[in-house]
């Protein structure tokens, strides 16, 4: 996850993972532009991960690309959620582009 | 975010949180059930806050509502999406819910 984030041009500024007994891993990227993480289920085939970054210099698909491909993902569903966007009452919302992602599947089984 | 995830009987297992000049602070807490995330915007009011759990023992919207007291939110808008769902194809979706809080607003401004 911490490649993933330089794919993304983020800044690291935190790393915390954990391993569990007898598998999986649960571990988050702290970036300046917000956070990566992951959890994973090698059991199931199964890893679920966020990508939030903020700004115009990251692109958290890179990091979504490079995830995917880096666990060998079979297949991929993504949801985009647009964060933070002030409405006119001074209040912030957010939106969801659901199955938004820019591949769904890395490679055949 | 320590607070919050013991409200919602998670097992913390890592703490990782940066705090940014002038103001605002990026934080995760890696429980065993997932993590917690935050991301505020003192200047704008805004806060980004994640509640990702597993399991029947635990209850992300009581973290979810320790946190907005905590804050002292004047509004909530929350989205809940139900992951790691399977698919009678062997893969994995999610459901999210929009919008699907408990509560919408902590106190009044």
């Amino acid at each position: 996850m911490v490649a993933a984030a330089k794919e993304a041009n983020a800044e690291i500024l935190k790393v915390a993972f954990h391993r569990f007994e007898p598998h999986g891993v649960s571990g988050v990227v702290v970036i300046a532009e917000s956070h990566l993480s992951i959890h994973t289920w090698p059991e199931s085939g199964y890893a679920a991960v966020d990508f939030y970054t903020c700004g115009d210099h990251t692109d958290p698909w890179r990091a979504c690309e490079y995830a995917a491909q880096e666990l060998h993902a079979d297949s991929m569903l993504t949801t985009e959620v647009k964060r933070g966007i002030a409405s006119t009452n001074g209040q912030y919302t957010h939106v969801v582009h659901e199955h938004a992602g820019r591949a769904t599947a890395k490679r055949s089984a």
